[in-house]
């Protein structure tokens, strides 16, 4: 095992951490670990929500949750020799729970605390509990699923220069101040009177590090939100930056200052109901190496990566086909989203025949390693998104042949758990 | 080789050929062909522009197509015993060129000729043409690339009913009217003065196979355009509808009324260029069957399948990551098209680096079996898509690592056709 | 479609055929075609039995089957500019059944004319015609089975020296001279006063193409049978020699020689019934290439090759465990074919669960994609041999789980072709 | 974290382990543990030598290996209700190194005392350290290779009854007894003048877990060494076996009483090397399950398993084909083991073309996911077995055409630890 660099107590408040948590992201964070290129390292993690979620049968955690401290992630872990202008490579050795804490969570988020991908369809909290046997999970609110976990950090990013952060700062409030009219029809997801288009540096709840508290208020105002993907990555979610994969991330301040966390078990794409992966608390072991004046060489300031292949096989899905028409019929223009949404309700549908109730077949998208294609984009005014979901993620068969020959199974398969 | 019910000639005009071209979904097109459930045959196929490109190494006839008699199609191929609410179910058996014509192309439209999805980056015609060596593709107009295709039709789909094609008219018709303002801002694919967010109903170069001209004048303005994928799947454009898929089309007339063609040899998620696969005349063998009363056992109203296991399996991808930023810096709200472009973008710069010309990578995206995955959706105001190129696709190796190792290679790796 | 530069009639005797078929490996047989590096051809093949089995429902054709003149093979195809020393490199492009004749056929062997594997449990002839649809395979004679073929030829391979030609006869008349003695104590396999160790040359029903009758009758006493794999290729029967392969074959007589057939639409490992893959005529496309004195730059006298991309995947499996003690309880020493045996002998008893007959089960084993490894050879004195049988290939659930659960299916699922 | 019912120490003698080591099978072995069908837990296991093997430079650790003693093996695990004719049903959750001890070892028997499958072309011994870094392997003894570990128990096995141990005894005493003639020949392994072809019980160093000292005396005549795989799977050593796989194993004693261990980190097909695979000491995670009267229902005495869908993934490897022919240019009868011996000589022969040494290619092969197939047993007098190495576990080139293209690459790529 690789030496910690950064440790996390899941029994602790956030104020009692061993090292500090930090959650937005500005470039004067200071350090919390060093690290030299061509060291392994292990990162502790607290799950995302910091601690919130508890492992019971109730979804009150999942509904009363407080949003503005999130993530909860750790770093940065400055790299020696990075500067500017450098890529920094990083390699996903391993991840996993923590021994003693073999569990993770789904939410389904309430319409008016963060809501999801089809809030409107599923405006009330829920959530699920998972066990993590190995590389299994299974859930008691979510019978007859198993499948292997396609483990990845949710968030891994560098820090952002002062030039890059008053950049996205810009971009963002841009969109605010645009105003939501053109974009929630298109979207169909944000409802109420003042929908948040985009997150603006929050001060309440705020967590730099080790960074001094006159300091931390200087800055409270333009550190940025962790929740979109960027520059920097850092946010991406994508399921298949598992176990193998290799990371180039541009290097925007000196040291590179690495933050990372939001570990999942496993997620589908889209991770559609927001707390939308299989979310755990747990350790990552990375490599670090250093490209020096990469982002000339390879031509780029985005990051990429080449991902690993250990990634659980399938050879049998079914597939459901979205287009641009939204589900009360209105027509959009080659709008992927819209055919995604498409895509993710007959899917829900489909299981929903299974025994499964809606709100259960919403949390397998977002769960399973479920794929989800955008298969045709120039075919105005639609696009077709597909969703694949692999027939061995349930114990017994879903193909659409059974539904052919007989009548529909009516078996009960329970629910998710609700606000009590 | 089962019986064939539907012929075509690629050396005769579009009046000329031996079974009836159709271009338009309309329900009372007559079946040109009739099958038992159960029964096997084959339909052969126009490429989707009915002739109109040569093997040749100009661009010229990509940028004078005429792009309204667009898709040429065969069918439609009765299914006796099919009657509304059942689901057909067509196995795709296999297929391919003919085997005297085994060659396809890709083609880059001009801005005001159709485009692409980066129309605005690319607005000129250009054209490769591919060889096709039994399950290998490559072309001389992109060296060094050479892939297995996976081969699918672009288009499969049922007629529709007169309700449900009156639906699909208003419907479209109401984006036309709504007009271009909101969505162009999205899409940023669209340009000129009255760009086309739909295509509503066309007359001109209308093809309704054997119907009687009397009654073609009269349904012309109503039949609709075969482009976008709707209800009864039609234009999918599926890279994963290959061999050994078995899809399940709902069924909205006495008979099913099952069309297809746009066949592809390979094509890349997304079919980015617009003329997006290696487009390619020649055959399809399937073999359907019938779901009785199958909307109502399935509880769907949609197409769905699974697809076989024959796909060529790459294990090593270098993967960019796109988020809903455009190119000139605008944040947008969780846009995956917005996210789509600049993964695509960043896949292009990419190959550039290795000799290609962007025209040259633009395809190439188009063409292999490239992955483009919605990672993340729920991150506002960010969506990160995710574009993977197979590295087995190139004959030399893409590994970031190389770039970062030496100078970048500057060979130089020819050009695609151009228009003379 | 490239050029046809052999061609076979599955109508006509063998002495009809448009082109000479060739029954043994000789250095001076001439070539029947010649063909350029680069170049891409066509190759039709007759079954391996030259047309001696048809598609009934009786073994008649199998139990009375002439094997003498096999295989009926195709070539020699020379290859210009190719010398002693060279590797000659070939690309599988694609291959497939004749349009017209999409069909194929297993056999057990009698016993006393050519067996198989497991011929003391299996002494009598049986015979399983199989259905080609597309990518797909199945029989009447062995229900419920379906799957997509990984096809290969069985047999390609380059002409043997002078030279090596006598080495050949050498080592394999020194082993019929040692006798069977020790060696069917070890494999179980041969019977009766005077089994077979190898085949000696065979003047009797020779074929060697357009080599004068004079010449042929010169070298009939030294012209190699085809069944066993040596130096050249040959007879290799490896089911991942399949579409996109690219073989390495040691050139041993100018112009290399090349000969093919033995078309398998799909195989499991081992091809264990000995007409023991889906055996089909049909044809084959190719593309040669020449390295120059490749047998030095490669440092090997040997046949190699890399493996295409497009076998049918399959995720999940049931695996049995042979290990070297035979089934009447002896002790073997580190013996992989006795492994082998009691691997295939307990899938077989595991497949009679569902309701197949033994015999069902062995064509099952010998005609889907099997997987049979050599998992352990060191562990004295046992040499565990795993066999793999996709579960995907069966229409029903074989999962060990539904055995334990329920008592075991009664299904009757038919019968294989008897003699009549 | 499961609950660890077997602990062992990494830093203590066999004598001075937490949990008393077993290196026998035999009925009366009291169980070190209890579990419950339906349990999870974690058991702990030395390597198989029991830390005879020391990470640093020098070979003398394997030249040295006391043999006798091993296994040393972690058990029996007693499972409650588990009564003889059941199948026990055993999950293999996850598995891996321990955290402060990430590192393994391959070695090269000396000839004389252990030797290995090609011990007479390697007849001195060597090692090779690993460092284990998460999914990954790498070692500073043959530098450029690097592959994610297919991690699996080399033994997992139930205890024999009475009878049954009696029964191995007396088919191995047989083989013994009959000598060692025939099987030299065949087997090209053993050499010197009382070569063993099957090891006896041997009282010397056994080790029986907490039986009485007079008990142990009483039964060390009878109770069977470890090294064979039997009806019990035991030393099965089949790389697949790994997470995810869900093995069935007959129960011969009340209580099953499995015992597990020689845990290996990567293995390629054949173990050739006899300390074959990258051997660990570490952890492993299980569950069991019972099949009542399994033995009954499933109509088997043997063990079965399905695997795990997390296995690596390649999609391009170089296949080496060996037949039934010995190096020195002996045929022999469809020969598997010398068919494997040929393609494993061929795949070190073509391994040396890039700068490793021979012995360096051997351990390659015995240590990465090398798939080794029976692919043709029925063409007599040969058996065509073949040897895959995945291109992908080379951080170089290792493809033919490289060799074509230019003179062979002469890098010194270093060497294994040797003997000092």
């Amino acid at each position: 095992m690789p030496e910690t660099v950064f440790e996390v107590d899941v029994d602790s408040s956030i104020e009692e951490q061993p090292d500090p948590i930090v959650n937005r992201w500005h470039p004067d964070v200071p350090a919390a670990a060093s690290v030299e290129p061509g060291e392994k390292f292990r990162v502790e993690c607290l799950d995302w929500t910091g601690n919130q979620v508890v492992n019971d049968d109730s979804a009150n955690d999942i509904r009363d949750m407080d949003l503005a401290p999130n993530h909860h992630l750790s770093g940065p872990i400055r790299v020696e020799g990075a500067e500017p202008g450098d890529m920094l490579v990083v390699d996903i050795l391993d991840l996993g729970p923590f021994p003693d804490n073999e569990w993770g969570f789904n939410g389904i988020f309430e319409l008016d605390n963060g809501g999801g991908f089809l809030t409107d369809h599923f405006p009330e909290a829920r959530k699920s509990i998972w066990d993590l046997d190995g590389v299994y999970a299974s859930s008691r609110h979510i019978p007859d699923v198993r499948f292997a976990g396609l483990s990845h950090p949710g968030i891994v990013g560098t820090a952002p220069s002062h030039d890059l952060l008053e950049k996205w700062n810009e971009r963002e409030r841009a969109l605010i101040e645009r105003g939501p009219e053109d974009e929630t029809a298109i979207n169909h997801e944000t409802h109420d009177d003042e929908p948040p288009l985009a997150l603006p540096p929050e001060p309440e709840d705020i967590l730099l590090g080790d960074m001094d508290d006159d300091e931390v208020e200087e800055v409270a105002d333009e550190a940025a939100r962790t929740i979109p993907p960027r520059e920097n990555a850092g946010n991406c979610d994508i399921k298949n930056l598992s176990r193998g994969s290799r990371v180039y991330l541009p290097v925007f301040v000196e040291g590179a200052n690495m933050i990372t966390g939001d570990l999942h078990f496993s997620q589908g794409d889209g991770e559609i109901t927001f707390c939308g992966a299989i979310e755990m608390a747990g350790w990552i072991d990375m490599q670090v190496d250093l490209v020096k004046n990469g982002m000339e060489k390879m031509g780029t300031d985005y990051a990429l990566f080449t991902p690993g292949n250990m990634e659980p096989q399938f050879s049998e899905y079914v597939v459901f086909e979205g287009y641009s028409v939204d589900e009360e019929g209105t027509q959009h223009y080659k709008n992927a989203n819209v055919g995604m949404r498409r895509a993710c309700l007959d899917a829900i549908d489909y299981m929903s025949n299974f025994g499964y109730t809606r709100e259960q077949a919403y949390q397998i998208l977002s769960c399973a390693p479920v794929e989800s294609r955008i298969a045709g984009i120039v075919d105005l005014p639609n696009t077709c998104v597909t969703v694949s979901v692999p027939k061995e993620v349930f114990e017994f068969d879903i193909d659409p042949d059974g539904l052919a020959e007989e009548t529909a199974p009516t078996d009960d398969r329970g629910d998710l758990a609700k606000p009590s």
